[in-house]
């Protein structure tokens, strides 16, 4: 199985935030960018997701924007955030993202944090 | 008419990515980050746009998103960049995203800029 990737030159601006604008992607992101790479399943069990479905939509948004790898592995896939290659082609933009996101949970009700 | 604006703490980062990740959108931000209150009318025009229906749920996304303020005044509508309230809230995000625009259309081929 061969899975479209951008290459860095190709990732376009609105694609990566277009990914980035949900919440759910949003929160991938936040678990990627631990570094390494990660098994999907195991990353849906942290996030607490159990359609497997939903998210290989959520996946393949992630990865044809160019924010994530996405590698077979046997019966499973391996995901890993492209870190070096955003962080080349746009300064600073994850860095505010995922600190823009700390903020808005910061300034939730306690009882409405995710 | 009242129109819907978040306060700048009922601000949320996926809504403004989601608002941004839109080429049309991302151009508006660009066009409005000159600064200023802008005519709805002009703004279209300087972008090419003709079609005013599409727009109004253009303005939506952005104006509930709290990316822009739109005003009514007389028979038409003042639109403005909440620059001040993205980026106290989001330090440096919209100048990594508007950076990032530029980045995209210097990565193009020159008869594909738009």
């Amino acid at each position: 199985m061969n899975l479209l990737h951008p290459d860095r030159d190709q990732i376009r601006i609105e694609n990566v935030l277009l990914a980035l604008g949900n919440p759910l992607r949003l929160s991938v992101v936040q678990v990627l960018d631990a570094g390494g790479e990660h098994n999907c399943g195991s990353v849906l069990s942290m996030l607490g997701v159990t359609s497997k479905s939903t998210m290989t939509h959520h996946w393949r948004v992630l990865r044809e924007s160019g924010v994530i790898w996405q590698q077979p592995s046997g019966r499973e896939n391996l995901v890993s955030l492209r870190r070096l290659d955003l962080d080349k082609r746009y300064p600073g933009l994850l860095d505010s993202i995922l600190a823009g996101a700390c903020t808005d949970v910061a300034a939730q009700p306690v009882g409405r944090r995710r």
